[in-house]
Order: C-alpha cells, then sequence, then structure tokens
C-alpha cells in the first residue's frame, strides 16, 4: 500500500473510548461518501495493557508505558503516521514519558498529540474568557495532578471535586455494577446522574467550564452543556488534532 | 506480540458501519474491565475500496473484491485471525468470490465469515416458525438478488420492496442530502421515516421478520422489532459470528 499519512488509535484503552475516537474522527471530517473519509487505523489489544489508574494509584508495579509504547510501533509498522491514545490517564508524566522515551529508543517518527496539552490548548481559543476549569476524572488522574499542573501552566484555576465526591465520580466509570467500563453500551442510569451531579457541584464551587477528564465520561455525557456550563471533550479535541495532523484540509469548521 | 486469535475488521465500508460492528463486538463480549476484551484491529482505508453498489449496477469498472483482498491481506499480517467485511453488498458472488480467490492464491489461512449465510442461519435458528423474510438493502445488493438466492437455498421466501420503495430506501442510505452515509451521526429523521415505514410496508406484504440487509441500515433502526416485526441486524450476527470464531467462551449468551 502507498505511504500516505495514517491516524492511528490506541485500542482497548477502553475499548469503548477507541471507537468513540475513531468516531469523533469521521464526525469531524468534511465527507458525503465512503471514499471522502480518512484513512485509519485501530488497534484494540486491551489484555496487553494494565490499567493506568491502578498503575499511578500504586497498586501495579508495572507501568503501562511500555505496552502503550509497543501498540504505538505496531500502529507505526501498519502505516499510522499521527497516533491518538484515549486515555487521560495515560498522559501522566510516568507513563507517556516512557512511551515517548522507548518511542525515541526505537527511531519513531510518527506524531503522538498530547491530550491534555490540547485540551487545554483548546480552552484557551474556544473560550478565552474563561479563568477556573473544573476537572473530572479518574483517581489516577486526580491523584497525578495531570490537569491542574498543565492548567495551571496556561494560567488557568483547577477545579477539583473534593474526596468524596471524587470517589463517585471514580466509581461512576470503574463500578462493575453500574460503572462505564462495565456498561458502556448503553451506560447506566445511576453513571450519567453521578457525572452529572457531579459537573453541577463544581459549577457551582466557582468552575466556568468542566473537562472530561476521562474517556469513559463522554460516553455517558453527550451533550454540549450540563445546566449552562460548557462540557470539554478531550476525546472531540484529540479527533480534531489528529485530522490536523494528517489532512487538514478535511478537518470540519468548528 | 505472541500469535494469538485476533478478530479483523475491513473497515471504511463504510466508515461508520466499521465501527457499528467493532461495538457490536464489545458489546457481545463477556466482559467487566478493560482487560476482559478482545483484541481486534480496525483497518479503515475507504478511498481505496470502490463502492461495491456501483459495480453491480455496471457504474463502475473495478472490481472492489481486489482492494478488499489487499485490505484483508493486511489484516492478516498485522495478526487477525477471522476478518469481518460491514457491508451486505460486498458479499454478492462477483465481488465475495474474487476476493476469496485472491485469498486463496496468496495462501492466506484467515477465516472470512459470510455476512449472508450466516445471517440466514440464525434466522432459522433463532425464529423456525418464520418463512416469509423482507429484505432491505441497496439496489446493488437488490439487484443482484443475494439474499432471496440464499433465504430459498434455506427454504425461506424474500419479500422485497418494489421497484419505487426500493428507490427510496436506497435514497435513504445514499442521498448526500439526508441520506445514512453522508449523515451517520446523527442520522436524519428523513432517513428512520424512509427506512420504518419500508419495514411496515413489507411486514403487511406478508414479511414475518425484516432484514436490515445492508450495514447503513442499524444506524438508522436499532429497535428490535418494528411494528410487532422483528428486526434482524447482520451486523449484530456477524459480530457474534466473529467471536465464536475467535474466543467462543467469552460469547454473551443471547
Amino acid at each position: 500500500m502507498p505511504q500516505i499519512p495514517m491516524i492511528g488509535i490506541v485500542g482497548g484503552v477502553g475499548p469503548y473510548a477507541g471507537l468513540d475516537l475513531a468516531r469523533k474522527v469521521f464526525d469531524n471530517t468534511v465527507a458525503s461518501r465512503d471514499q471522502d473519509h480518512l484513512p485509519l487505523v485501530l488497534l484494540s489489544l486491551p489484555s496487553e495493557i494494565a490499567d493506568r489508574t491502578a498503575y499511578l494509584l500504586g497498586e501495579l508495579q508495572e507501568n503501562p508505558g511500555r505496552a502503550l509504547a509497543e501498540v504505538v510501533l505496531k500502529l507505526e509498522e501498519i502505516g499510522a503516521t499521527a497516533v491518538g491514545i484515549p486515555c487521560n490517564t495515560a498522559h501522566a508524566p510516568e507513563i507517556f514519558g516512557l512511551m515517548m522515551q522507548i518511542l525515541r529508543e526505537k527511531g519513531s517518527e510518527l506524531t503522538v498529540p498530547h491530550m491534555i496539552q490540547e485540551t487545554v490548548k483548546t480552552i484557551q481559543k474556544r473560550l478565552p474568557s474563561v479563568r477556573r476549569v473544573g476537572v473530572l476524572s479518574t483517581t489516577g488522574t486526580y491523584e497525578s495532578g495531570l490537569y491542574p499542573q498543565y492548567l495551571e501552566r496556561a494560567g488557568l484555576e483547577a477545579v477539583v471535586p473534593d474526596r468524596e465526591l471524587q470517589q463517585k465520580v471514580h466509581e461512576a466509570i470503574y463500578s462493575t455494577e453500574f460503572g462505564i467500563k462495565a456498561h458502556s453500551n448503553p451506560v447506566t442510569a445511576k453513571a450519567v446522574r453521578i457525572v452529572k451531579d457531579a459537573i453541577r457541584k463544581l459549577h457551582r464551587q466557582g468552575a466556568e467550564a468542566i473537562i472530561l477528564g476521562c474517556t469513559e465520561l463522554p460516553l455517558a455525557v453527550t451533550e454540549k452543556e450540563v445546566a449552562g456550563c460548557p462540557v470539554i471533550d478531550p476525546t472531540e479535541i484529540l479527533a480534531r488534532t489528529l485530522i490536523l495532523e494528517t489532512y487538514p484540509q478535511k478537518l470540519k469548521p468548528y
């Protein structure tokens, strides 16, 4: 096959988040027939990639950055030139840094946009008056302070849940009984309710926009606003970045 | 990476149908966390695969079976052991036959379940009392008589739209203004209305179940019944077949 720009997606982190990213690539592409869509490969090897949050919380020894690098290299071998990783937690420096180091050592030449940086840049551009940004995420991302760090570097203030609310949001993602990872399609009413309540609470605490900082969360909340508060979807931002990196002329206007 | 069974999906025919098949693989897998899901690769190269219906209608010279074989071989190279093609029209003998011939010549060893045969088998098993089966499809599939042939071989009778209704169903799929290929997410209300009206008409003509015989159609009609008539989704049947071919112990009970 000819060497052309191609979008790669690291699937399996989680599996439905991989499909959500691919769908958002298609949704944001100017296309009216099959043949207008962009070349894309999604490789979902969930059993090989350890849980990112469990690693950050010290519950697992194995750094998932190593397995992520393997999947990215495999995507490059297939022909991908820009790869998206639809997992916010995977962008914590301990994980993303190791992955990028392995990619450099192996002579990889592809682009891996940083989902968190792109999200912060997009907020600055689309919502220039916003100063206080709420963040909902897994407890791994929460503990790592990932979003607050990047927001602060950009002169923005992070509004995060207290411990009790954080525990609820984490359960809405991870509970095997009602969480989004175990029940992605359809998402349970209970998970939707917890996430929307959390958005409202952060909004009342002063957040002027809320980042859905775990790729499972946009599966539960598809609205662009909740109770008048703009909701930011990093998966969509990553999708648009991947199109910009490969076929910028095909990006649908926002 | 170790050689393990892996599901491959030929994406791009159409792009959203590829995601729909992947989603239905995940939906039909017994899993409660990321790591429980099956290894899967989706390769979407839409610009390389000519329109299947246009070929069958004589509007294109190039048999898309050749490009389909290339994508399947690429999926095998990546590690896929069972590949699904989420396009009913691609299973017409002229296209599927050429593809399988090329795969044999190249020494391919993977399994490519035949979506139409599997659908007919599933109807016989799940709805044993049904004799008359309605079929909605592209005009390419319609003209090729694909479903009627396989249904008749199984002792079932096909109920198909008259020319006027067929034209409408085809437009619900292909119209750049309101068709499902150009507007997949969300599907337009007009496309949904046309498809549901067509289901009702075939039901009134005596069909006891209706096959959504184009992978775009389940994007418009997600119900399992319309006006009391069971609706058969070949994409879901193909998803379940792919799980059976790779990890049968992980197939969710129906």
